[in-house]
């Protein structure tokens, strides 16, 4: 049998309690077994600046830079940020893709989970994120699309989900995700 | 006469010498009168995480605030980084949209000029950041709208603005953008 | 006293009973005393298409262009078909917008409410709608947001409103509508 | 060998004699040997409107969604109005993905070819077509993007694409579009 592949999750909340994580870990936990989930942390990361790169490239950048290289997919969970993506999640792509020719990101297929404490499951988020996506030529899964609202009751005081509705639709999803990278990797 | 209104200038790149600051210095000598602009710089922010606000404010969040809040409107000038905004320009938003109830950016007129190497003049970054600006309530001028294409051509190497019709865009841009802050301001 | 302004209701279902339409008409029922709202049609326009232009009018054309034209502002009501704004009401943005240089819609101030059965509101159709509405120069009001969603449990069997919270808050942005007409009519 | 795939051409304008029917004479001829390009039509069809679909299925939609199912892929090929998708390509959109449950897009892998007389090469209906195919979970191509300004630069008189660059950039967008669509087709 193969070994799992290594699957990259970028969260876009920094918070250390954050509902996305909470979120990451249960679809860590759905994972099938051709998938091996693991968090990369992206709040370190400087800013991108092309100045820097050309000074000297910051040691973060390279680190999380070979940190995506090593893995065959990625899957995003991220709130939503007045309308849009979060900063920090926004620079880890930006970091990615550069320099020129060397982006990280080239092919690699992905999935995107965005959620919100209100009713809307941060679509504006989503979307931004798919248009940056298209740019970096990652394949992008399209259904089930995955807006997952009012998230701060689908968690008990321990962090573990207990909406049995959101639990069904987060296993399809991470099947459906498997099945999308099997199809779309290089 | 009255003084002329502070206006805050946000530049989505951080580079030294970039053509965006070409571009901010070249807006700002268009101003008219009853406008005095200032560039305010984001790159020293943290990025926006809820728990840090919890513990204690960072200074420079603080700080920025605090600059935004005494400017009567703003205009953004901005690279495009991977279709969207660069996340330098959209952690400046996140941090001046906090905490609740106390957003810097309620109200205030602003204008947006992307700019891009290319010909498509950083579309993607433009209309991303407008719809923040919706949910940030900042009344936003809609025409005319300011793509500036082929940008690395339009200056110097004194970082002189050197093309005739980028100038006399740029300058009725300027006078648009005053009836505009005229107009909405509160 | 000033005759109340004429403001154009605009609807992006053609259905009949349409949810829509509902919400459209209690939208109505909350205008100040200084609005009038009357529907304007958009199913019966043919698709724009500027070789029609070119040889002859479609009269529903110019009728639908001069309906705009006597209006002072626009409100949108609309629901979303494919994360996007439906066919019907692009198409009526598309033929106000020209010939070249006579677009109906310049300066003229507008809101948008979006709707859907489903928890989203409509996000999608509310925000391409208002990327249009950029290049086509309409003052788009930014706050209140509206994104109407269950839209389906808001109304009873007779198409009334029956939702107190829903009630309150499109009287408050009818309202909010009214005194952003005001400040930025031309 | 197998039969070339049957590959549905999608037009966003409805002009005899337009730039989009001359760039879709071009891509068609540059199709390779596994791939099959035909136009269906589209400016025949009604308005969607599920009231029509209760009564009695307009003949149009009817012709229209077979015409797609026979189809193995999807290319468009559109223009931009009024910084969106033309309303007779949505409205071709909207009929096909109906009734519920009976999508004629479901799983057809796209690619999208936008153009504009201007620099910015349709980017906003190019995204928000992008944002539609998500919902109707079509395998959208990523890279190459292809937005073609000053359109009608590249054409003579008689429709010939005269430009050297865009043939070659032609060609290798329909060798990658044969490709993608080798990978995603169900």
């Amino acid at each position: 049998m193969d070994k799992p592949m290594n699957v990259c999750v970028l969260i876009g909340s920094l918070r250390k309690a954050s509902l996305n994580g909470m979120l990451a870990n249960a679809l860590m936990s759905f994972a099938p077994p051709s998938m091996k989930l693991e968090i990369a942390e992206i709040g370190q990361l400087p800013f991108f600046n092309q100045d820097l790169e050309a000074a000297a490239t910051p040691a973060q950048w390279t680190a999380f830079r070979q940190r995506v290289k090593t893995a065959g997919a990625v899957l995003f969970v991220t709130p939503e940020y007045n309308r849009s993506v979060p900063a920090a999640l926004k620079n880890a792509l930006d970091v990615g893709s550069r320099p020129y020719g060397g982006s990280v990101w080239d092919r690699k297929p992905c999935a995107i989970v965005s959620r919100s404490p209100s009713a809307i499951g941060a679509f504006g988020a989503n979307h931004h994120l798919r248009q940056s996506l298209v740019f970096l030529n990652v394949p992008t899964m399209q259904q089930p699309e995955a807006y997952v609202g009012h998230a701060d009751k689908l968690f008990d005081e321990h962090g573990k989900l207990v909406n049995d509705g959101t639990r069904k639709f987060l296993q399809a999803f991470m099947q459906a995700f498997a099945n999308w990278v099997e199809r779309t990797r290089s």
